[in-house]
């Protein structure tokens, strides 16, 4: 695990879309956009139990990162780092931090039936950034 | 392959960052934002021969891609596929046309010395995109 930097940090910290990209049974890689959060230093995702993503990550830790500020979008980081913990703890009050952070919502407002969310607590290794 | 959406064509056509995951030798993912392309079918992406990516196709071509509308950032899709094909063929000309479509430059400014660009060019095998 490293420490990454903190204009990085800030990008985490900050409201910015992020590119998780996990491995699918095959091996393949498969990536989709969420939300984001950095705690301690991890970063964390939110998912719903079940979800592709979800279910990769609890196969196969290894995961890769990328974010961009959104107002300078050439500000940017790509991570690459291990899911080192899957868990429901804070969860969803954790969906609801992050609906206030990107939409100024105090709830998370597409909560699907029976749907449970967990956090993916990602340690990372390695990191790219531009230079300054 | 599959062919892809229109609503996913116009995202990849339009003036949208996407995200590419291509796997590193040991098969952990790496994902990296990049300016994007579609034509007949495919998608294009334009990197420098030797970086990271390049080589990591040129070895498994399986790739996944997310793009997010710019002006939206909740319409989006994420496509699965295959580089079939890197090419020199075009590939000059092919980055001073994106870099006009991203910046409104005739000419892409960051040209590294003896750098030669290539084309990447990605049959896509499945995709996902959200409810209309």
């Amino acid at each position: 695990m490293i420490k990454l930097p903190d204009k990085v940090i800030r990008l985490f910290e900050g409201k910015n879309f992020a590119n998780i990209a996990t491995l699918m049974p095959d091996g393949s890689p498969q990536v989709t956009t969420v939300w984001v959060d950095y705690k301690e230093g991890y970063i964390l995702v939110n998912t719903a139990e079940g979800r592709v993503k979800d279910r990769n990550v609890r196969r196969d830790p290894r995961v890769a990162i990328s974010i961009e500020s959104a107002e300078n979008p050439y500000i940017r980081a790509s991570v690459m780092g291990k899911v080192v913990e899957v868990t429901h703890d804070g969860a969803e009050d954790h969906i609801d931090a992050l609906a206030m952070k990107y939409m100024g919502k105090e709830r998370y407002p597409w909560r699907a039936p029976g749907e449970r969310r967990v956090i993916m607590k990602i340690a990372p290794n390695r990191v790219y950034t531009n230079p300054d």
